[in-house]
């Protein structure tokens, strides 16, 4: 069976399985922590990094970004991409800024000092997260819910008129963050209702049922009325 | 015209320069700063990196995985990219190796020490580089020899019999440290020979002849023969 190789709240790994889910293609879970760097798991992902997609035929792609180009080509049935090269370009540009921006200014600052640094060491005495760079976190997704708002304004989807890669990509991003209940939804009320929208998908539904043990959601996490 | 903005040395900017001129697509040069972080340059690239594609139609293309993909789609004639998806994969994969991987190993250690801190900065008194971290990054660079020349022991390109993408990027990347003198090329027989075929294509010339101005690079920098 087609395999993924996962950390459920790795926002790059829920990009990809929300694009094997709306693509109706059927893959299991296989949870690994990345951080143990076991060594076949580096055989896979010699970068130490998940998601790891494991093919049927034996093909291993590791990197969510090289799997969802490889996932458009392989499985055209449920296209994620718009067929315009500059819509295309678009779709990729929103995904990258998640992936990469969104990334850098909140998901390193609040999922890897409030998850990582308790779950993902050997030490029984776990750093404690630095509180400078959570506030920063904080004060970083109200931005990037301001750009969320202000792109909605003038488009339905991210991306345009189609729902593509870029909203899973986003919705991945903010849905980690969100199991910490750090996303002020109620004050973005564009950005919520995208995300309500993309919440009711049935591709989402496997998503929300991921618990990290020993760190519950946040009440709301899981409801399409928060 | 089409426009690439860039800055020399940068490893990102150079894999677009080598994708345009091998497929042979015309274009000028505009030098950035990116830390400067101009408003005008931020309009082109929000995440505030270069290198921004600017086509004659008006289109703005930031992010140089995106460029590439782009340019992949939208001039066919001569594809840096094999057909078969699993093909494909491999290809990105190991773009993406350089382009995160290398980068974070290698580039950040030794470009970003050496020139960045030098020349990025409005203060007059810059810091010094850490000779700790330019060590490790020495260090690296021999590991991600090793493992060039394991590859090239079954390959004749990177990712196959076909000169792709990967080759570009992993090129360019060499290419940005290259210029600071520190890549041990003697040592390693496979890889330095396969340097010598990617330098000697006409695509590599212009990056040959870039300088940065108040810093020189290595008296063989240009030579096939070094």
């Amino acid at each position: 069976m087609r395999t993924l190789v996962h950390f459920a709240l790795s926002p790059f790994c829920r990009k990809v399985r929300l694009a094997l889910a709306e693509k109706r293609i059927e893959f299991e879970l296989r949870a690994e922590k990345p951080w143990e760097q076991r060594p076949e798991f580096l055989e896979l992902s010699p970068a130490g990094t998940v998601p790891v997609l494991i093919e049927d035929n034996g093909l291993v792609i590791p990197n969510s970004t090289v799997i969802c180009e490889y996932l458009e080509e392989a499985y055209g049935a449920v296209p994620l991409l718009p067929k315009p090269a500059a819509e295309r370009a678009e779709v990729r540009r929103l995904t990258q800024w998640f992936d990469e921006v969104f990334h850098r200014d909140v998901t390193v600052r609040l999922l890897y000092e409030k998850v990582h640094k308790r779950f993902a060491t050997a030490n029984p005495h776990p750093i404690p997260p630095d509180m400078a760079l959570i506030r920063e976190g904080l004060a970083a997704v109200r931005e990037h819910l301001e750009a969320l708002c202000r792109l909605l304004e003038v488009r339905h989807w991210l991306a345009g008129d189609m729902l593509t890669l870029a909203d899973f990509a986003a919705a991945a991003h903010f849905s980690s963050i969100d199991y910490l209940g750090d996303i002020p939804w109620n004050q973005y009320g564009a950005a919520k209702e995208w995300y309500v929208r993309l919440k009711s998908r049935p591709s989402f539904r496997p998503l929300l049922g991921d618990m990290i043990p020993g760190m519950a959601p946040v009440r709301y996490y899981t409801n399409l009325d928060f």
